[in-house]
């Protein structure tokens, strides 16, 4: 594992490291911010998973976290959001290919040598992190924005026991209805939908649940609304009576400034679940 | 003057404008932050310039601002650093031409016709803002990074009465005395120092001083400290007994991480002294 950089941030350190992955064959790179406890004992991590287009500089740089990662004493991680470099496959759209991982396996061509970020985040990753650094691995929290709501959604319903608490920014909610998902799950796992039902949060979520709390915020204002399908996951989480809560933010977009404006409430929602 | 985006944050809104500059002979973008309290009465106003290489969208996006100037009801300004375009002259530097305006008037070839960001920050963009927008004009503060700190100190020195407070974050403090001054200033002012004083922070500390309370953050890993010697103005502000406070903050680079760790801190500053 190879330090890029390492920034002092809110009386921690904002790390950025790249090291060779199994999973999806090639370098991947990751940022992580270590609060100040860290220095003595290992500390709860919250992971952050970003959407379309996003590297792990996005949310790191943008979303406004660390500020209250440091007052809480959680770490962040921040994963890139797919394989990337000259001998990946890609595509010309924004939302396949490199920059749109999707947290799967791909098992069809030209995706599935290197397009396995479920893989990668669920268990490279986390191996090399608990390794590597003073995390708590029994102290874990995950949220994520756009596709990197779905992930945290789906990756936290199927792993039961490893995350206390889960939370989405405008998730893409119900990619098995949607184009944000029919597109890529035929590309990267082929036409049988019988293998897409693991990856929609949604259809998790009807049958499966979350055994913790769940915040889901969405702003009202979102330009991708029909796409993400808010209102699917809405229904389910209701139909489940799981415990969470669904909120629909008047005005907001699907920017990052929508995302920063209520990380604060996240990251505190996360801490109360880590520190319970 | 063009609306590029409105995003809600905060209870606010996050705008980029556009709009024909007179002072710079082309069009220029900034970013403006109203929070909430701007649909009902003028607020104050505090300005950010930022610095070498950024656009208007630096500090918008990764300074996290924008929470703290909600919660103190202020507005944000996030000018650009310099004229752009193809009709506009450039160097291959990342230090001169294009993002290195330095907050002057270019008086020599080639720079001269379009580098006039001392007028455009402290007379065209001023008056369009409080023609256009509900600011208060009479509750001013500025602050900025790096070339941007420099331009805050300089601007608030220079026009007594405008601003109530000004800060800066490892601002450029002596420019006439380092590569990242000297250079530039002899390309966009010629080689006649004389013409250089009124442009240089330490310089107008010894000369003028500021009106009000001064706050500068320095990181003590800032890998610039030879370029931006704070030590000239730290010895200045305390010479002349500048109301005002310098810090030395230890660990920290030059980088958005080390802004963003004392941006509460700033902002909560220039509150104080715009509420006052």
């Amino acid at each position: 594992m190879k330090t890029l950089s390492e920034s002092r941030a809110f009386g921690g350190v904002q790390g950025v490291y790249a090291h060779t992955s199994a999973a999806t064959g090639g370098d991947m790179t990751f940022g992580l911010f270590l609060p100040a406890e860290a220095e003595h004992d290992p500390v709860p991590v919250l992971w952050f998973l970003s959407g379309l287009t996003c590297t792990h500089e996005n949310a790191m740089v943008k979303a406004g976290a660390q500020k209250w990662a440091a007052e809480e004493g959680l770490a962040l991680v921040f994963p890139d959001t797919s394989p990337r470099g000259t001998g990946v496959a890609d595509d010309a759209a924004y939302d396949l290919g490199q920059g749109a991982g999707f947290y799967v396996n791909a098992t069809q061509a030209p995706w599935a040598p290197h397009f396995r970020m479920w893989d990668y985040v669920t268990k490279e990753l986390p191996d090399l992190l608990f390794k590597a650094f003073p995390l708590d691995e029994g102290r874990q929290g995950i949220t994520g924005h756009s596709m990197g709501g779905h992930g945290a959604l789906t990756i936290a319903m199927s792993f039961p026991g490893r995350f206390r608490s889960v939370s989405a920014f405008a998730p893409i909610a119900n990619p098995s209805a949607s184009d944000w998902g029919r597109k890529q799950f035929t590309a990267y796992l082929g036409k049988d939908e019988g293998a897409w039902a693991p990856h929609d949060a949604t259809l998790l979520m009807r049958k499966r649940g979350f055994d913790g709390p769940v915040l889901v915020d969405q702003g009202a204002s979102d330009q991708f609304l029909d796409l993400l399908r808010p209102e699917a996951l809405a229904e389910a989480m209701a139909a489940r009576r799981q415990e969470g809560t669904f909120r629909m933010q008047r005005g907001y977009d699907h920017s990052y400034f929508f995302v920063s404006s209520f990380m604060e409430e996240h990251v505190t929602f996360h801490a109360q679940a880590l520190y319970d």
